[in-house]
């Protein structure tokens, strides 16, 4: 059993569910056959936990369906019984979102894993819950496509619906919030539905309630997803990467806001600062890069397009105080950079071995975003943390990744204190306290502050009317 | 008094709502002021219909809130004495979607006419719910900034939200539902929220349920939008329009889906068949164009940019026997074409004058448009209705404007069959029964087939769980 390590949930959930008895997991096996459930200390293991820290307890019984159909039997029975399912994709959420609060069923929707339904001529492609962002994408580069979102870990496409995933260049395409035309839905009762109609892929509808839309960032606490129709991008002709640094933090904000501001179209814009540089030119080997803040870039589009956003944005970051604009055509030398990018959070990890992590991630309007950088750095430094601060900076987006002992109490709440501090600081500057990681465990107590006790009202109203026995996934999201 | 023309809806009001008597007139005097209510006859005929032919009642009262204070007041009273309540913005809609069914208060929103909070470098703006389209791009062009969603019509852009209204430059820029950042909404029992949080403006959010997108497109059967903050985006350096005109439809058609296929960033491609460029050069004077199948097309971006597009698309309408590409840059001209393309829906009208129309607006994936669109023709054909077809063809989404004598009962059924026919054969598509006009009265019998009884059963509870006496705009969208 995982010790506590978040202080606050527990007391927050008020309903009383029924264990996972030994009778249900017999029924489950019925449902099911043998092979798609288990009971082994180390499947329930790795089903306790995502990338964040916490760790609470561990499901009783994971269970592993094929098809839609054992997804409803599944909560069904268990809506019946009164038992908590947590659906399970990849695991690499950053906010306790698939974390067990009490005996539960695991759902972990990886076996069903099938691309269903391509349609080049129209860019758009259905697919189940276990396909995951490379897979599709190397699915679809023989016929020129692409989907762009991409958060960094090798998630599954409908666990970034369930999250409202996004990443590094949602600064061009948006966020799983626009890039999803469908879903097939299970609801707590076993009711299968499709958000916008079964089979339905126009790339626009007004036809009645916006329920593809009302799924995606509910974190399983509506329904469990089993497939997800997606738009589809052609893969651009060209790419450039290219990599600038700077003297101050500052530099490279205001160099961000300018680009965004002069409406040049760029695919990435990230920022990391002198602490991030320091752990990933260790990890990655940027030997050719210094420890300073540096923004990493992509562009994309048509030679001559590409070459005018190059010549504007190097203008910008000069005029910002920035060194040389690098940039390459290379796609080893553009790879590097963006293996680097994705290996930050382990590059981070591995610098501290004993210490585990808590990602906060804010997003600010643009035009807020030096200041809130800086006050974010400021409570860390006074906090005393190692936190290296990096993010998706067009978007206004950033994540400091606070390093802790798991072990010292104090210190646990500490951090969780601080990084409260960074999302309220958030708040102020009319922002989020998070882009893109969902509210999972970690940001339940600060969510009735961002959007107000009658939104927060709202969404129980919501919850309660698609699953008024509380069972999908308990204590998320909402207290 | 209207008379009825349309058979269906009202069997399916099956809740019992109280009269709007002397006493609540006075009650919602008290509470607003003289000024601010009016039960004239021609106000009451002006709130009873929108731009579709639809006309069953009127209402009793019109109400002018001018805060948000009012609007809250208003349901509160109305909720508690289970009075129907429509809110009501310009009055362009084409589905019926403010038509009362029976006793109640229109809401007329136009006095909260206020452009509240705009942050230019953040490249967004809040508005009141009075405030039209034309009027924020008038204000924001000083800024160099602009509001791309254009439905045609001037229509009030919390009106638009309500809508999940689109237009013509949607395959550019996206419709209602990706260009909203927060809305301030009014409930059912007076309660305001802020569906993002209270003057939250961040690019991005993953916090909670996406309220902002559940009440984007509930056609005030939700909830009254009283304020919403919207995405702007720069000004474009360039505009170029074009016109390109076909021996047939799917020269068009097919010309359509290359240019999407082949990933050009158009800012606007809109169809136009022989009979609606009979009937806009008549209108409209486009004295050098033909009676002949034509796209509409409009570029935008750098002049570089702009070549390449022009160069590429020009080879594509080519190959698809278009004749001469023609494009122009001087702004007289473009603003011919435009507004000639605005005025459309008129110049059908104005072909007609003792006719009524009835706009069909189903949008299918890009691959199925050509089939859809000849299929729907023989259907228009086969009827004898003169329907002309036209449509924002880049979104896979086209009307047919059917026009017939209101005065013939046996005529105006027949015109909602052919009407019913053109939705079935977009579902058979994959398609939908609307693009962008919204279900109103006039879809609600084909909702079900389109998104299944198991979603409309999901809207039901969403509806019931957050009104649930039924007040507002009771029997649209949902049986």
């Amino acid at each position: 059993m995982f010790t506590k390590q978040l202080s606050t949930p527990l007391k927050l959930i008020k309903r009383c569910y029924n264990r996972v008895t030994p009778e249900i997991i017999s029924s489950l096996k019925h449902q099911l056959g043998e092979g798609q459930i288990s009971t082994s200390q180390s499947v329930r293991e790795h089903h306790g936990k995502d990338e964040s820290s916490i760790r609470i307890t561990i499901p009783d019984v994971v269970v592993f369906p094929q098809t839609t159909k054992d997804v409803s039997m599944v909560l069904k029975l268990c809506n019946h019984n009164e038992i908590p399912v947590i659906p399970f994709g990849t695991g690499t959420g950053l906010a306790g979102g698939v974390s067990p609060l009490m005996s539960c069923v695991s759902m972990d929707l990886t076996k069903m894993d099938q691309i269903v339904d391509l349609h080049v001529e129209d860019f758009d492609v259905t697919v189940q819950p276990g396909v995951t962002r490379k897979q599709i994408n190397n699915y679809l580069k023989d016929y020129g496509l692409m989907f762009p979102v991409d958060p960094g870990a090798d998630a599954s496409l409908c666990g970034m619906a369930a999250t409202s995933a996004s990443g590094t260049n949602a600064v061009k395409y948006g966020t799983m919030k626009s890039n999803v035309l469908n879903m097939e839905v299970v609801l707590a009762d076993g009711t299968v539905i499709h958000t916008a109609g079964k089979g339905r892929r126009s790339r626009k509808s007004a036809a009645g309630y916006n329920l593809t839309n009302l799924f995606i960032g509910t974190e399983g606490t509506l329904g469990v997803i089993t497939s997800a129709t997606l738009k589809l991008y052609g893969i651009p002709e060209m790419k450039t990467s290219a990599v600038c640094q700077f003297k101050t933090v500052g530099g490279a904000i205001r160099s961000t806001i300018e680009v965004i501001q002069n409406g040049i179209d760029i695919a990435r814009i990230e920022f990391l600062d002198e602490m991030s540089m320091r752990l990933c030119k260790r990890y990655s080997k940027l030997d050719y890069m210094s420890e300073e803040p540096t923004l990493f870039l992509e562009f994309q589009g048509s030679q001559k397009t590409i070459e005018d956003y190059i010549e504007l944005t190097s203008q910008i970051t000069k005029s910002n105080g920035g060194g040389e604009f690098m940039y390459t055509l290379k796609q080893e030398d553009t790879n590097q950079l963006w293996a680097a990018r994705h290996n930050y959070f382990y590059a981070v990890l591995a610098s501290s071995p004993n210490k585990k992590s808590y990602t906060t991630d804010v997003a600010v309007p643009i035009s807020r975003l030096e200041q809130v950088v800086e006050e974010a750095r400021e409570i860390i430094n006074k906090s005393g943390f190692l936190g290296p601060i990096a993010g998706h900076v067009g978007d206004g987006n950033f994540h400091a990744i606070l390093l802790f002992n798991p072990a010292d109490a104090e210190e646990v709440q500490r951090c969780n204190h601080v990084a409260h501090e960074i999302s309220k600081l958030a708040l102020r500057h009319d922002g989020t306290c998070t882009g893109e990681h969902g509210i999972g465990l970690e940001k339940k107590l600060i969510l009735p502050e961002e959007v107000g006790m009658e939104s927060v009202d709202v969404m129980k109203k919501l919850k309660m009317a698609l699953d008024p026995k509380g069972i999908l996934n308990p204590g998320k999201l909402l207290a």
